[in-house]
């Protein structure tokens, strides 16, 4: 049973069914009433962050991964709290004082700021992350309409590469390594889009676990299916590279997760207006594929109609 | 260095110092603009529960604890988000029907809600629950005022015994082990006091690293002072049983924190109205000693006067 499931089973009862709460089937809590929503995410050394050698790249990772939550709702992060659990090691005085630069500069990029948290010992290190935002409204999931199309932000893959490079299962040249890693622990998210998807987006989330779990979680209570265009899916020229040099293929490498890009699907009649401000803003957003009836199975296929087997495709974690 | 002093030193720039912000120095955050209070805090098998043994009552304890950082404030909690880190073992079907049973009588008790959060795999146990409340004020640390009365509700020490029993470093008989034990796991919470407190404290914070430990936080930033009347100090009647049955001193049990009581600081003038909120709620208050000016010493003494020695006195999170 995945985390998803599992939640769903045992403590969906425990939530409201009311205007304000979402029944726990969304990333993020919407408090209607209050016009607050709110993201609650716990990041493991060894599962969701490699190690901590690099202690501001882990910070700016696991920040940006939370209010990547709010971001994909168009909803502004406003504040955060973080609660970590380690060692005296992981908490030794240089690494307080890169945490604190790390947080520093992300708050200044993000527009956000620290409202407390807590600091406990711990043999095994870890981070919740709670961000906050004011909002009257949310984009939220299962509202995909039949015949939309699916879009995607940026480019997918890159991640995946740099945390093979930091796993030393791949080797690249210096210049490929250092893109790579950046794009692992700095996903670029857009604060500037949050507001906008409410012109064009019926429905969204963020791909942190993969673009196929994303995409299912997106519309999994709805009866409905998709088709994925593999040779649409965005991805950036340093990929394509390696996948040539290494030949690799394109389908093992775009829905590995820790991508942070914004999925959402829209009527084929906002095409004019998504391109306009993917323009305007200067952010690439590519169509993928459609939604289709769940009469058709869901598919991933290339430009020649074949279908592509595709091993499942990011991870879930393990409960 | 402490927990406290090290958020302070490292952190507090982050925040920022604005009405809605505490600046990192108090046990809640307060957005004063939102009318919304949060709290966020861990929990760690091993050092702020036991084991999870008993699972329904480790929820309980966890939650608790949580939401008494509101009620000590004056805020009722309204939801909550709970983030589990930990193995298969621990998350077992059977422990998840547990933990959902226990959530559930806690939500009917204080009237709250689960909101979200996240489960993650991980071979050490922890916890991070997210309270959030609403209020357009909230009662602060550090504005005691000089000449104050110190009061606290309810017993101390109750908890501490049944952490030793459970540790069995105590053994008393089953009675007794059922009532220290309970006391331990399920703390008492006054949730009909929380918007009274605002009638007669200058300042509040609720007991859980130890009495003196939580004093001396509550009047840090302030030049005071304190004179605590050791037997003033309320315990149950089974604590002055085990005292007396096993020779044990008080102060030994007084200030070892996990007592979940509130303690605030009023003027003397409010005495009549301290007790009649008492009798009207059925909450037992007891008046415990004086902030006094910083040119004196803090000291805890006893009938006779006589100074009492204290070791410190509750817990502080390694770093």
């Amino acid at each position: 049973m995945n985390e998803f499931e599992l939640i769903k089973k045992y403590f969906s009862k425990l939530s409201v069914k009311n205007k304000g709460s979402l029944n726990l089937n969304d990333d993020v809590f919407f408090d209607k009433s209050n016009k607050i929503v709110i993201s609650v995410d716990t990041y493991i050394e060894g599962i969701h962050f490699l190690n901590f050698k690099n202690a501001e790249l882990v910070i700016k990772k696991i920040i940006r991964s939370s209010i990547s939550d709010l971001i994909c709702k168009g909803v502004k992060p406003k504040y955060y709290f973080i609660s970590g659990s380690g060692n005296k090691r992981s908490f030794s005085k240089s690494n307080l004082v890169k945490i604190k630069r790390s947080l520093s500069q992300e708050q200044s990029k993000f527009k956000i700021f620290l409202s407390g948290g807590d600091t406990v010992y711990s043999n095994k290190l870890s981070f919740t992350i709670t961000s906050v935002g004011f909002s009257n409204r949310i984009i939220y999931r299962n509202k995909a309409k039949l015949n939309d199309d699916i879009y995607v932000t940026g480019n997918l893959g890159d991640s995946s590469i740099g945390l093979k490079i930091l796993k030393n299962k791949l080797i690249v040249n210096k210049k490929l390594k250092k893109y790579f890693v950046e794009k692992y622990y700095k996903p670029a998210l857009y604060l500037k889009l949050a507001n906008k998807l409410f012109y064009f987006a019926n429905t969204s989330i963020d791909i942190s676990d993969g673009l196929i779990s994303d995409l299912e979680k997106l519309i999994n209570n709805q009866k409905l299916s998709y088709k994925i265009f593999i040779d649409d899916v965005p991805i950036s020229k340093n990929l394509k590279n390696v996948l040539l040099l290494k030949k690799f293929k394109k389908e093992h490498f775009i829905s590995q997760g820790d991508d942070y890009q914004v999925l959402f699907t829209a009527s084929p009649s906002k095409f004019r207006i998504i391109n306009k401000t993917a323009k305007s803003l200067g952010i690439k957003i590519s169509k993928i594929g459609k939604i289709r009836s769940s009469n058709q199975k869901s598919e991933i296929i290339n430009q020649k109609g074949e279908k592509i087997a595709f091993k499942n495709s990011g991870y879930f974690h393990l409960f």
